[in-house]
């Protein structure tokens, strides 16, 4: 399994993934972001998204989508947006070979930390996190207008 | 009051606002971000964060923090990290200046929308959110590990 970072060809198939996970999770009509939007987002003339992608004789199994959150109190930081592995690869440690990558990267760059968000019902992932010392800070509503 | 984007010139006074607003949450040891940082993460090479300010007289009395963030279902979207108006000036509504300004930014750039997050027990803020038919998404836990 390679881990590398992502390249605008890789985007069709990053999407695919994020699809993949919607449906899993019954809401396949969130997804309204379209392939131009991303490529634009990721590659264009100010990218705000990197990812990492597992690759396996050229197929990607798995992405670690991120950007650079500002904090307030910390500075700059990595938010990790999406860590996804396509169902018939899970449970070989594709997740936490992406995970790592995205820690490295937030330490290498001298970021203050990296940051995400977990349900408070999901428990094998917070166990998960635990591992890593993480530091958990519950009773937030993510609030949102669309346009 | 004149709400304008934030300068440079700017962030010690943004910077004495951030503080204010931690020891007044009793967590003035939580800002570890130094002036330097700042200024470089908003006018660096890369720019991170941008800002409205609420000025009077020469006086900014109140910012509005925000940065890009990346959402894989909904695109690019305004993420409101901090809307801060100094303890003697609260109740004239300078908050609501700053915040609307914000939403307008979102909508007139062609983002998806803004994006920010409420602690469960802050009414006041729920309701205000409301009046903007905002969505509201709880059980999150915000995950972090600090390099």
């Amino acid at each position: 399994m390679n881990i590398r970072k992502a390249r605008k060809e890789d985007c069709p198939r990053i999407l695919e993934l994020i699809q993949e996970l919607a449906l899993y999770e019954k809401a396949p009509e969130e997804v309204t972001v379209t392939l131009e939007e991303m490529e634009e987002a990721g590659f264009g003339n100010k990218p705000v998204w990197e990812a990492y992608v597992a690759e396996l004789d050229g197929t990607i199994h798995g992405i670690a989508l991120y950007y650079i959150r500002y904090s307030t109190w910390k500075g700059r930081r990595i938010y990790l947006e999406d860590l996804i592995v396509t169902e018939k690869m899970r449970g070989k440690g594709i997740g936490k070979l992406l995970f790592d990558q995205v820690v490295e990267e937030a330490r290498s760059k001298g970021y203050s930390g990296m940051v995400w968000q977990v349900l408070d019902w999901n428990e094998p992932a917070i166990n998960f996190y635990k591992k890593y010392q993480a530091t958990f800070d519950s009773g937030w509503i993510n609030v949102s207008i669309n346009n």
